[in-house]
């Protein structure tokens, strides 16, 4: 293990976390929520303060890295943000437990929108810009954004192991030679997609406060709101722009990034891409016709399904209606399309369109080299091989993802609330969207949850949003080894 | 695809059928239940002539199969199997529905033990043993006894493709050449661990025919009951003998085979086996203590809760409590155990002790790749190394698994029954359980669902019974195309 290099990143890390929380701290002075201000000025000199030691003593010498410091560098510099960005909350006083504040901050880094806050206008407005900034910090990733920016020593060595274990999606064919100078352009797509929707917000009569807090929302596909009734207080226009927005950022931005270079073609021709869009169109269809009897007007239902599918399939969370009280066919629907996710290289979360192309395709394979054992089989996307490796990682990726399902909802079921309850809780965190079924529904939150759940909770939206493995091997003994 | 082959063995199946439906027509006629007599007359009197037909242009020639046709026979004989063997219930009109009483065969055979029936006891004594029995016929599969005894033509290639689709669990070094020799001792172990149980009962004071029917259900891990009451009906003492014996019928035969044939050491250090052992007595710990204030006294809930573990582990389904009213965390352990089910090569269902280590084991193989990707890493079960494609063919399955729960779940959503049900009916009978919870709780039934719900169940069954592939196959075009 290269603690240098771990020390160096980490210490950037955390540099920056002081740095984005200046906006917030500059409008809770304006509001003069003094209780918020201190809880900033006291976070950011704590940030600096450990940041800069650790840049101090990790600043020097050799940076370089394998697979290994890539993982422990990301996973920990996560749990560290999460566990650093929740205390304004608790030292202004506006989340009294700490656990609560760290749910609430893991919630938003990892783009979830799951919330302990039984009254979301009771906090100040710096603190409400903090937890909606979070999601816009870590739906494009923070490392990312970091390695756009620090000086690296030499080659691209680290950015392709710290930008593996970040970006989601299965690793088809993504890591190029000249990856900072894309991730740099895939952070303009993400700002300026990100202003468009705040603009297009603001012209139909929203707030500028409102217009940002919802837009960044939507481009880290988060869901928190900062309003009780949650997107339900706004405009049928806001929500339209929003659904849209949803759904864009969903995509995965190497397609922007191809129509931007004159690719378009390529672009367009992603199978991916195309999934993605014909699944939403396809539940559109269904869910319209399910839900029919609980709206006063075709329109108003077409309306608000497309609100509710484009928040659950790019696993932002937002809501519009209390989808917990549509029909069992219509919440199953849902469910399943929490379990997909959006598309790979997105903000969404979840498992991804494109590894669940893999899994069906394996297991036609599988299929087929049952029938002509003798045959050689191989799995396709994009009209390009599959590596087998890459299947192989996407069987363990899906099986691991049901595991820590399975033993997340053991925990969370001491709790005692009903198995709907329990179960779409755990995938709520897991893929990253907030909002489940029952308790934890549209109209609720996770506030009566006992520590320990929301413990658990915090780290599956953690193990969702890093793609498990950064997490679990950060509790893998062999990681911390400075042997191999 | 040799379709001779095909007919000729399917001719062998149902003939058998209709011997084996034997009796419980003479317990009919016995009993003077004439309406039982004529459908079981009129069954077997069309098995023998469809049987046959099959023989008389299947008989001559060449039998040679490749794996495809051995998927064929075997997905297609199960199917005629509950199609043909449901014929009694309609046609003594004791199930008036047809479609009720193929739901009640295949339940029957595939060892699930899931009914639509409201009261049990309203059927005849005839037509409780057939249904019974099936249980006893599908648990060690009807093939393997087949082919114990029609005359093959050469070699043991047939044998081996029958028997490789057929046989539950991954395919970890089971398929000997000497597989005929092997498949009647495991037969006889079979019918004499069966005897055994039902003498036991017999000693404990139970009718003779309330014995027999108990064991076979427990020897198939079934789970039907010939009472309204279920097991509950029966003593402490017989509830026990039951305890023991679905629990025994839960280990891999080839451990009682070792053990015969004096190589006892290498049974008992069966890797699943301790597994399967340890599971048992875990999870026993943790539910007594969780399940603690709902029994009068200690001794009282570790008999229930033994109970309860043996026949959900096993896939049994029997009951003599009703566990829907346990704790949250009870529930979900049970439900857990209900996907893993028994071991490899016993008579229970569920995905198999040995494919979730074999998941697990690649699991942590995955991790010890990303760490150190230069080193190989390999899978190792009973100490031998697992190959390749059997750890591929093992995460294929379980995903398989997975997506054919969302598709039923999605389908049987239609009913609009609460999520608990849905989601626990759809696994209660894919991993050949029964009994799920809520409606569908030991003290419920699968009467209320739709005729589309009870179809999808009842493949579901099949589905899980022949481990998935064989059915699959039989929905594949390719698998009927004569090329190849």
């Amino acid at each position: 293990m290269n603690g240098r290099a771990v020390r160096y990143f980490i210490g950037h890390i955390l540099r920056w976390e002081a740095i984005l929380m200046a906006p917030a701290l500059i409008i809770a002075m304006v509001d003069r929520s003094w209780g918020a201000v201190n809880g900033f000025l006291i976070t950011m000199l704590l940030l600096l303060v450990v940041s800069s030691l650790l840049l101090f003593i990790g600043q020097k010498g050799d940076h370089s890295m394998q697979a290994r410091e890539g993982f422990v560098i990301v996973g920990l510099s996560w749990v560290l943000l999460s566990l650093i960005g929740a205390l304004p909350f608790t030292l202004s006083g506006q989340i009294p437990r700490y656990v609560d504040a760290v749910f609430e901050t893991a919630s938003g880094f990892t783009t979830t929108g799951a919330s302990i806050l039984t009254n979301i206008e009771g906090l100040c407005r710096g603190l409400l810009f903090w937890r909606s900034f979070t999601h816009w910090i870590g739906g494009m990733g923070v490392l990312v954004f970091v390695m756009a920016i620090i000086p690296l020593s030499k080659g691209s060595g680290e950015s392709m192991h710290l930008l593996r274990a970040e970006s989601p999606g299965p690793d088809v064919g993504k890591v190029s030679p000249t990856m900072r100078k894309t991730t740099r352009a895939l952070y303009a797509i993400y700002i300026a997609l990100t202003l468009i929707t705040f603009l297009l917000l603001v012209l139909g009569g929203d707030p500028a406060f409102d217009s940002f807090c919802n837009a960044v929302g939507a481009a880290g596909t988060g869901g928190f709101s900062i309003k009780n009734a949650g997107i339900g207080a706004y405009s049928h226009y806001s929500q339209t722009v929003l659904s849209f927005a949803m759904m864009l950022f969903g995509v995965n931005f190497s397609v922007y990034y191809l129509i931007l270079t004159r690719q378009a073609r390529r672009g367009l021709m992603d199978e991916e891409l195309h999934w993605y869009l014909g699944i939403i169109l396809a539940t559109l269809v269904v869910l319209v016709i399910n839900t029919r009897s609980l709206f006063p007007s075709l329109g108003e239902g077409i309306h608000h399904v497309f609100f509710t599918i484009c928040s659950i399939i790019t696993t932002t969370g937002y809501s519009t209606v209390d989808f917990n009280l549509w029909p069992e066919l219509s919440k199953w629907i849902l469910v399943l399309l929490m379990f997909m996710g959006a598309s790979a290289g997105s903000t969404g979360g979840g498992m991804k369109v494109s590894r669940i192309l893999i899994l069906i395709k394996s297991l036609g394979n599988q299929i087929a080299t049952m029938l002509r054992p003798r045959s050689v089989h191989i799995v396709r996307l994009n009209k390009k091989m599959v590596e087998d490796s890459t299947v192989r990682s996407v069987h363990v990726f899906s099986l691991a993802y049901f595991f820590i399902l399975a033993i997340s909802a053991l925990i969370v079921s001491f709790d005692n609330f009903d198995g709907v309850t329990t179960l779409t809780s755990v995938i709520a965190c897991i893929s990253n969207i907030g909002p489940g079924l029952n308790m934890v529904g549209p109209m609720g939150n996770y506030a009566a949850f006992s520590d320990l759940s929301k413990i658990v909770l915090s780290l599956d939206m953690l193990f969702g949003r890093l793609e498990i493995f950064p997490m679990l091997l950060l509790f893998s003994p062999a990681a911390w080894r400075n042997n191999g």
